[in-house]
């Protein structure tokens, strides 16, 4: 948005969060006028979209008005976000996408929300979450072509952010939740260094790799929803960062993407060769193959435990798709077998770090290629979960365009506690590739 | 107990766990029975220890029935126990040990509540905790000399098990929480190897370091309490293992230990040396004079975003002691400080790696001493937490008599994920010495 204009209620729902706490410390618009634009944009789309569990247009617009009435200011003054439904509120309810928690009201606000209220954000409402945060498909729809998935399962977060209905958005990863929506929807999804964002508030569902996600439209709305996350004073992107050393990883999975979609990602690499970047392709130790089985095992055996109450007391409303699925997973794994698998994950996660010192940043991708048609799948895991499982931060950035019109995120891999780098090399990624 | 004895009300509320499994099995008692003995003793004693946070007695005698009338069994079956109380349960209060949370019920029983239950453990109720697991202290008295305190933060836990009128609780621990307590009042305390015990509905202090922590009064209960809630079948404590090779380990604060209590340290390294066990004196890298600093800003810095909401909406009902302890540690605390803090304990924990090759166990000191006289503070914290931070399994097994005739611990260090092996060490040791 140009410094001079005066911004119109088409136009505020459409702003990054940096963009809306520039045109609110200048007193160009106001944090209820933005608000207001987003409700708007929401009442127009959310029959089609689904992006909402709860809504609640009159606590919005009051929680507003309080930040225009209040000197307090905050680094996210005025910025509308949503989270995702596995995150407690204490004055919405909390249901976890599962039937066992109808109706609940926590307490209290999860840390990350008391943070982003803290910082002057406004929640609009809580997102539509898949089950517990797994795989069972939420009713949420793509935006972009509302017959195909967002991805789950942090859909209702993807969706509200890439259509325009809200600038942040708080999801989670165990597997790729967060960064695979943005990848089918076209948005910014982070997720951070291990162990950084406070989880407390947030129904866990494997806590050996358990994060928050960040879903939003710039890098630098990223970077600003991290730190005040953090609950540190926000630091800019850092600009003008040299070309990167990118390490092209195509990990023994690659055969997973659609041939399109591995074209497009061909063409990245040579096309951030001809801008500079220095690119070349790095093999992964062996004993990445197996992550997959070893996520599988580590995530089931500890959601089977993390959620003996509700297995005890509500096992006829849990999904099959759960039952059968995670719960079954982890309930016949043996404790050697997680043991084991605890150690692999271990080691690669000692493997990476020397890979790592020779490249700025590693390219590969986080989703096999457009959105599944249907709803049948959130869509497929496995890609993502190399890199959550050895704890270093990620983003993808929108990339790409693939045959059917729908977009694919590239997907930018960092070093464990630089995230900052991460996220300057990316948006010289973003802009060279978009 | 003798196995051909009718127990009576007497003595069934001092049996272990494992005994009073053995006993309702075999038919020579119920869950009933158990249950009254117990609370026959808490009536007797509570206005005085002041352990219990919340009890109900009919809905403990109903829940020990249920078992009594259930076919299921369970390796806990009839074993009455307590639980912390920043542990959530969803029929009973749960207060975090604030006015913050006052009469607050949780949705669901927190996984380890569930867990217990499931496996035939009858719930008494909820023991007394410090204020969110923090060392303002709380009311609870020393079973042993009501003039002192019993250690914290999980004072009620052990108290109560302490003082017969339980034979399991549940504590949590980010310092010293339950190993000190269990030296300070003569039962055992045991840390697990991080990340073994799922914590999910536990009030977190400080994820980098936060675990469950066990009170019993025999090694076998530890021991079978950790594979309940680890959902596995129980493994028996391994008899017979041969004299250990032990590490005699000093640490760079020994000199806060009170001159008696090193006396008897050195008393015990001998004694075990006369019983056979090789013992060695270990030095600890240089590093790990950097614990108790790092220790102080990670945990700092997580709990003061952990809290967000409380310091936001309810400042003026946080202690002082917490408000100008953890939490202004925590905001004055930068991210690099945290980050470095952090690195600095992972370089520890790889050092200890090596080194622990060398020994079956280390021999330590988890309390400076007996238990302190008055309430002003629950005991220093720093001794144990240099092994709270290196995430290794520990025990503090009861040893030694001191000079006022008060309990204090041995603290048996063990390795990463071989907590079984730390068991049975824990147990020839604690043989030898009591």
């Amino acid at each position: 948005m140009p410094a001079d204009s005066t911004p119109t209620a088409t136009v505020l729902n459409r702003l990054t969060a940096t963009e809306i706490v520039a045109a609110v410390r200048s007193g160009r618009t106001t944090c209820e006028a933005v608000t207001r634009a987003c409700l708007e944009r929401i009442a127009e789309r959310d029959a089609l979209v689904q992006a909402w569990q709860y809504l609640n247009p009159d606590q919005a617009i009051a929680e507003a008005k309080e930040r225009d009435r209040s000197t307090r200011g905050g680094p996210l003054i005025g910025v509308p976000f949503s989270v995702k439904d596995i995150i407690d509120t204490s004055d919405m309810p909390t249901e976890y996408g599962s039937p066992i928690y109808s109706g609940h009201r926590p307490r209290a606000d999860a840390s990350c929300v008391a943070l982003s209220r803290k910082a002057g954000g406004v929640l609009l409402g809580k997102a539509v979450t898949t089950e517990f945060a797994n795989v069972h498909p939420s009713r949420t729809r793509n935006p972009h072509d509302l017959s195909r998935t967002p991805g789950g399962s942090s859909s209702g977060s993807a969706a509200a952010v890439a259509d325009h209905m809200v600038a942040l958005s708080i999801g989670s990863q165990t597997s790729g939740s967060t960064v695979r929506p943005a990848s089918y929807c076209g948005v910014f999804g982070y997720r951070p260094t291990f162990g950084d964002l406070r989880c407390v508030g947030i129904k866990e569902a494997a806590g050996s790799f358990d994060t928050l996600g960040l879903l939003a439209r710039s890098v630098e709305d990223i970077a600003l929803y991290r730190d005040v996350l953090l609950g540190i004073e926000p630091v800019p992107v850092a600009a003008d960062v040299p070309a990167p050393r990118v390490g092209f990883c195509r990990t023994h999975l690659w055969s997973l993407l659609e041939s399109s979609t591995q074209q497009l990602f061909e063409n990245a690499a040579r096309k951030l060769a001809d801008a500079g970047a220095k690119v070349s392709n790095v093999e992964l130790p062996k004993n990445f193959e197996g992550i997959p089985d070893a996520h599988r095992l580590i995530s089931g055996f500890e959601f089977s435990r993390n959620f003996a109450w509700e297995i005890e007391h509500h096992w006829e409303k849990i999904s099959t798709t759960l039952r059968d699925g995670r719960i079954h997973d982890g309930l016949t794994c043996s404790f050697s077998s997680y043991l084991e698998s605890r150690a692999l994950a271990e080691r690669c996660r000692q493997l990476i770090t020397p890979i790592l010192e020779n490249y700025d940043v590693l390219l590969t991708a986080c989703a096999t290629g457009e959105a599944p048609v249907g709803f049948s799948t959130t869509g497929n895991t496995k890609l993502a979960l190399i890199w959550t499982t050895i704890h270093v931060p990620a983003i993808s950035v929108p990339a790409f365009t693939g045959p059917n019109g729908m977009p694919i995120g590239a997907y930018i891999v960092g070093k464990r506690n630089r995230d900052r780098e991460l996220f300057a090399f990316a948006r010289w990624i973003h802009r060279k590739l978009a």
